[in-house]
């Protein structure tokens, strides 16, 4: 049997709640298979390891996600660790992310089910197969680059948006790779401010020399970051497939795009530190990518404890990790079709549950079970 | 009778044809007003001027533009002038917004008439009532700091985002004077990324205090610049007032929230080198405030030449520059009936015109003489 190990970090706020529900699909994969093992480690992270060891981010937490293959990851952060207090839940976050080598984000924004399309802030007519894969590097630009704080015999503070050349190559190859799970391929949109910006001019050069070089037979195309965020919500199919782009504008885009689908309780995301694996597990030269699952949202403070925040996001989120971490391509799938067929619509032969963000009232718990009951 | 001067600075594909009605709606406030005369200057500007003299921004339209007490302008750049040539027409507008201390854009992103709701890319019950403007800082941030462009001997690029106390207050006292012209005054959201950026936590501290000291009464609330771009989309109206932030924020936010209305066609803005006069024209005291005023969208080289485009975004711009930079706040609400007139139903007593952008077939000339005769 081939084993994995998989670090848990619940989190703050609604983290707990929605994590246990995708540990249970995880553990039902790992029961059913007869090839494969996934021994889950659960760890303080966030404001609950500030409050028992001081740190977001303790050193024996940091050693277990340096060992293992694949990160589970619920939420952060919430008011009792206060945006100006000097040790916050984000540093651990952020710290993680840097420690780790996470360079690649991916956030899909799509819908989960078609029933979801009543949701979406955008008329149907708008928002009906909006399928978009934005992949935002994590690890550089203004984020990490030099910064100044206003000191107090000076009155300007500075951050550095600064990318090199192999910072932008590595993250063109991830978009390249994900581009290529689909048949035909996914078209890649590149986003920058090429017509003011010095890093965003880098950008642009060394996307179209990576992609040129390496992956010639995929489609590329360059829109400038304002008016990528208008067709968002203006005409966002224009910009169906992959999305790349620097970590800021990433942060930016990545949320917009990720209202369409109604709620963000739905949406998953991975953090990886490479290309994800296109070979199978159980392929002998398999060698897992490591990476960082969490669903978008936050740790919901307001609702934390009530047993009604919407799971589906971890779960997905599981499902992305057995795909780009661990191989396990066709128990990420088996994952998603069931989750479909849970948020299905009656009259399409779904079960129709509907959690508090979809004006539902089924709880955490039931979908946790109709998913693991599916599967 | 008191005189200004008017620049006019009609620039490239679509910027003639709209900003010719902009002006006839100009010319009829100055011919009807017994003590107001508009003294309109045509100039060279953008690809047309780089054309003629090899320059996007020629000294003697500079010159114009410095002496004048507001500036019209239509749009600038097309294909003709590639983003990849030494001599572009965006460094015309960068650089006559640095030279004239253009360091407020403001737009106002609503529905010039409630009939152009069902336009909107968001549904009906998100998209009524929104009544956004946005105050983006217009000379400083990226767009102006050091920036170091990959050289052939190295492999990085970079940018800085860099503010300075005296550009933040700057910024702040012309939202808080744009809050002051609603009764009550508008809530004023500032957005920032202050948990990740040395200068936006710059920007933060400095809105907070100029608020505090000079603007005790108006509301102030932060949002973060990713949270924001998700706002604009599923709730919009929770952002209703004034927002404010730096220039590559509202680059992209401020494109973001402009599609909500439906089409770019509609939407005027204007960028000032202080805050708003709000004395009128002809108190003793007054004194114009320098600014351009252009509409949202771009040169559409597409139906260049072809009399469709629409020219509401210039006409109501040129309402802008009378309320902002001239004290003349009557005609300029004058103006902005007669549009709402035109673009209202036949139900609701309007002319219900629709230009190409809003699937009509009514030409750019037809609005400007409707609106003509409204007024
Ligand atoms: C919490 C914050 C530092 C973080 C970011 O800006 O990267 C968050 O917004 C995200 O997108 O994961
Ligand atoms: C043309 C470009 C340099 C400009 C900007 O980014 O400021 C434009 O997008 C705008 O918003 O006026």
């Amino acid at each position: 049997k081939k084993s994995f190990r998989v670090v848990v970090l619940s989190g703050d706020g609604i983290g707990p709640e929605v994590v246990s529900e995708a540990v249970r699909v995880l553990e039902v994969v790992s029961a059913s298979s007869p090839d494969v093992e996934l021994k889950l480690e659960p760890h303080l992270f966030g404001g609950c390891a500030i409050d028992a060891t001081g740190q977001p981010l303790p050193e024996s937490t940091l050693q277990a996600c340096k060992e293992a293959d694949a990160i589970l990851m619920g939420s952060v952060g919430g008011p009792k660790w206060d945006v100006n207090s000097k040790v916050r839940p984000e540093q651990g976050l952020l710290g993680l992310r840097k420690a780790l080598g996470l360079y690649a984000n991916i956030r899909p924004a799509n819908f989960a089910s078609e029933s979801l399309l009543a949701y979406s802030p955008l008329k149907p007519s708008v928002a009906q197969g909006v399928d978009i894969i934005v992949i935002r590097e994590l690890i550089g630009g203004a984020y990490f680059g030099e910064r100044k704080e206003l000191g107090p015999n000076d009155d300007t503070a500075y951050d550095t948006m600064i990318y090199s050349i192999p910072e932008v190559q590595r993250i063109t190859r991830v978009a390249a790779q994900i581009a290529l799970t689909s048949n035909p391929p996914l078209p890649i949109h590149s986003i920058d401010k090429a017509n003011v910006l010095a890093s965003s001019r880098l950008w642009r050069k060394v996307v179209v020399e990576t992609l040129q070089n390496e992956y010639p037979q995929l489609k590329l195309d360059h829109t400038l970051v304002d008016s990528a965020s208008m067709i968002i919500v203006a005409n966002p199919k224009k910009l169906n497939g992959v999305i790349v782009t620097e970590n800021l504008f990433g942060d930016i885009l990545s949320d917009e795009a990720s209202v369409i689908p109604g709620s963000l309780g739905l949406l998953p995301s991975a953090s990886l530190a490479g290309a994800p694996s296109v070979a199978d597990a159980l392929s002998p030269d398999f060698k897992p990518t490591p990476g960082l699952y969490e669903p978008i949202h936050g740790s919901a403070p307001d609702i934390a404890g009530q047993g009604i925040a919407n799971p589906v996001g971890t779960i997905l989120s599981a499902a992305m990790l057995l795909r780009y971490s661990l191989g396990l391509n066709r128990y990420a799938q088996a994952i998603e079709d069931a989750v479909r067929k849970v948020l299905d619509d009656k009259e399409k032969g779904g079960f129709e549950l509907r959690t508090a963000d979809l004006g539902g009232s089924v709880k955490t718990k039931e979908i946790g079970d109709k998913i693991v009951e599916v599967l």
